[in-house]
């Protein structure tokens, strides 16, 4: 009868326990985790402070004793597992008082991933400061969220983990403030699109610091001194400022670890040692679209590690492929998601990148409740290999998200998405999907049909002499404009083209990209130089509102 | 300067004309339509008739004077074409009472597809069946509506279009009964997920008959009489029954017709007069999955291919790479989508035919508002081919089929839906998505892991002496069970092994078909043998609600 232990439980330990019995049978399965709960939704903790998800209970997945009834496995919480002997094949193990030995066939190492706690002056002493990884954290929290009904609360991190926090913390009362190291909220996304979040936040009374982080705490938490010296308020802080491989008990048994402690394994999860296997966010694995070393912190990688280590060792060969990495946050009404690399990861690693930015309606325009999906989608410009995908919108956004992370995956290329037949009637999508569109405007880029840049190119074009030209209306205009140029509403550009120089060279823009693409389009044949800023007055508008002038 | 007519306004023709003008500023571009608008949202029709699109006017896309000042498109409504000389490069047009002839250099013809209304005793006289394609139907059904105000209404065809205006009559107040003469509702989905569709039919206060058609019509359409001699009473009815090619023109043009009677055109859009192109409902496509020629009604690939006749005009090569298929329909607070082939035809076209049904949440379970996303996948039970793939639910079932509809694309197996990355937080989605999920299951049964049986086949193999085994709790079973046979609850099993009998073979059964997958892998494993009723109660009491015994 085979042994096996699995040391972490949740994600990819409890994923692989449950595998495990359905192949194997006959196995001795124990799990050991040094919390309270082996299997509990961890995603869905910051829910619970905001009261969304109300009964602390519905956290709880699984119980051990369920486990056993259903599953045959031995549960046992609150048993930190000391150390690893390698050679003789068992672990030590303190439950309580007590410190036990216990011998494996196959080890599987699922510890996952810690809260990153910079070291900072003052934190020692700091009452208030809290990280939110588990069940504990949660209830720690929660207790100390009793006695702060309203007043202060700082987010160090505007991470996924850090906006759910912040929100939280809106929604019971709390005055939140965001500190961000990074120059934008949400650094896996583009600055732009992480810009409609930050508006979203702000709109939401929340303040919003970036290029700014914390650097020591003062008044047992109560004061934050940031980097600028200026000081925050705080009756309780949350630190999200990432995570880290709990690597430790790998390294302490003499597994091999790479990248930032993170455990080595092979395509079949092995560690170094034959008879350790690892799973879930403590692992490296290969970023498939890179092809380079990269530790992902996310459930869903994480629960089909387990179930595969599972079959390995029960024998049905299953290799790692890598992952992506795919994410969404809800940001009060406003979700963002990404697949795959940012416009900013994409252009360390390759050449030749192109970007489009669309903007289509979640659903049929005529049928009530459309809302805007922004999507934006990074490509080669020559093969149209895509890169990566991100989209914000209050609707839709995570279905656009999951067809081009299945087109990612699926090696598909920009010339591929206009194919894509998707479900259609007015209440649900668009004969036309924005997938299909940003398919098309990307194929419009490498087909020479359309020129474009960047919002952040406008400045050096503007002062290399090109002119802008905008193609919205009058009223649109007088609302707020980007730059001084030429206005003419695209329904009278033809009839105007006698006042534009076929000397110079455009820069044309209206709101959202649509009509500014069929002015190019209209100028380009007319033998005009001209190229289409991408996104338009409402994506730069949205990243750069200082820059907005009004007469 | 080349000078394009277009005949037929709408998704083919509109994407063509519009296409066409940013490709080619300097063609003269003229679109003709027999009826008043040429560019309005069809597939909103029906959402006007219960009141959710409240204005007509938004289902009027693009108005000729729009058209005209922004794309310099020239399109003449209430102009319908009598004939095309391909000879001569001309055709003959009336508008109003005049007739004139004009010339073309290409000729696109998007004449859609027209309600098929069958030869019927009575339908001349009678004065209350509509049929809805557009506008001119729209406005007959709602001037008939106001006269209506309650009474009884009738739809015959319950397919997509017929279901939504079955829906929007109830909600206008009318009794409403659906005809089908198909087994069920929905005929492009399976039995047994339109089953579903049914029940919400009859929850909503829908009365529904199947197998039973429509024969004859007296006392001016008041009444219907079935083919089973019985007699509706309809106050207004609408025929629903299908499309067919608009193809007239074309036949009358000399224009090779094939599939019943759809207009043949090569892979260019090419009739078979090289100068006279044909796009959308009214040609023929190549089924992707079977490669054979089909009729596809659907606005997603006219919208396509309207583009991509453009750009061929232009220069531009583009292929019909032909169409797989997506669909939904939203029915009450029920959506039933489909990509691909179905059971029934997958079962014609291939060998070695496998399904799975699995039932998961959309979101979450932990987090308010999931509801169950019943998934049915069809692929090769060898080589993992997906054929086809259906789901119904409350909500997250355009996202599923959307995924899969692009897995089908590219080629994906089985093998790949547990890999693919969706974005997932609690309001989104679930570690293990519904796509993963029958991705696992897909997998169990090309591995052997798990055997099953489909629903229609319970009553055979229970015939033939195999036990009934359910896994369900006995208070479930008080709730209703489908045959005789063995109760014991999953969570026992493994300590009632020995009142099973070796020599006998089993069907397992539990509510949604997670446990009794369990079940199944815990007696395989102990030597028995067992197969899985795949979807299990909760599939087999919604398609054979009359079989399910209560003690």
């Amino acid at each position: 009868m085979t042994k096996i232990i699995i040391v972490g439980g949740v994600a990819g330990g409890m994923s692989a326990a449950t595998r495990l019995r359905r192949l194997m049978e006959d196995a001795e399965i124990i799990v050991f985790d040094k919390g309270p709960y082996v299997s509990f939704a961890n995603c869905g903790l910051p829910f619970h402070v905001s009261g969304e998800i109300a009964e602390r209970d519905n956290l709880l997945v699984q119980t051990p004793e369920r486990l056993k009834a259903r599953f045959n496995i031995d549960v046992r919480p609150e048993s930190e597992v000391l150390s690893v002997d390698a050679d003789k094949k068992e672990i030590t193990v303190r439950h309580d008082d007590k410190v036990y030995t216990e011998s494996y066939d196959k080890l599987i190492l699922s510890p996952g991933a810690k809260p990153f706690v910079p070291q900072m002056e003052g934190l020692d002493s700091a009452d208030n400061v809290y990280v939110l990884r588990n069940i504990p954290d949660l209830d720690k929290i929660m207790s100390a969220l009793s006695e702060v009904q309203s007043g202060n609360a700082t987010v160090i991190g505007a991470g996924f983990i850090g906006l759910e926090m912040a929100e939280s913390l809106a929604k019971k009362g709390l005055k939140v403030t965001i500190v961000e190291k990074a120059p934008h909220v949400l650094p896996p996304l583009d600055e732009e699109m992480a810009a409609f979040v930050k508006n979203e936040l702000i709109r939401n009374g929340i303040t919003v610091f970036t290029n700014q982080s914390a650097k020591a705490f003062k008044d047992n938490g109560k004061t934050i001194i940031l980097e600028d010296g200026s000081e925050l308020t705080s009756d309780i802080t949350i630190m999200s400022v990432g995570v880290q491989p709990e690597s430790s008990l790998a390294k302490e048994a003499g597994l091999e670890l790479g990248l930032r402690g993170g455990i080595l394994v092979n395509q079949n999860y092995q560690t170094s040692n034959p008879d350790i296997y690892a799973v879930g966010d403590a692992i490296i694995v290969k970023q498939e679209i890179t092809g380079q070393d990269a530790l992902i912190s996310l459930a869903s990688p994480a629960n089909r590690q387990g179930r595969q280590v599972a079959d390995n060792i029960a024998g049905i060969a299953r290799q790692n492929k890598g992952s992506i990495g795919t994410a969404i946050v809800r940001v009060f009404d406003l979700a963002a998601a990404s697949t795959g690399l940012s416009e900013r990861i994409a252009r360390q690693h390759f050449e030749d990148v192109a970007v489009v930015h669309t903007n289509n309606k979640d659903h049929a325009g005529y049928y009530p409740g459309a809302t805007d999906v922004v999507l934006k989608l990074i490509f080669n410009k020559n093969t149209g290999v895509i890169y990566g995908a991100q989209a914000v919108g209050q609707k839709g956004v995570d279905k656009r998200i999951d067809v081009l992370a299945t087109a990612i995956k699926a090696g598909l290329t920009v010339a591929d998405l206009p194919e894509l037949e998707f479900t259609y009637a007015p209440p649900f999508g668009a004969a036309k999907d924005p997938v299909n569109m940003a398919g098309y405007a990307a194929l419009n880029i490498i087909e020479g049909v359309s020129e474009s840049i960047q919002w952040y190119e406008l400045a050096d074009e503007l002062a290399k002499g090109k002119v802008f030209l905008d193609v919205r209306t009058e009223a649109e205009v007088a609302r707020g404009y980007i730059a001084n140029g030429i206005n003419i509403p695209l329904d009278s550009l033809r009839d105007h083209l006698s006042e534009l120089d076929p000397n110079k060279e455009y820069i044309i823009s209206c709101h959202s990209g649509l009509r500014s693409y069929i002015g190019e389009r209209i100028l380009k044949q007319n033998g005009f130089k001209v190229k289409n800023l991408d996104g338009a007055y409402h994506l730069y508008s949205t990243v750069k509102p200082e820059e907005i002038k009004r007469d």
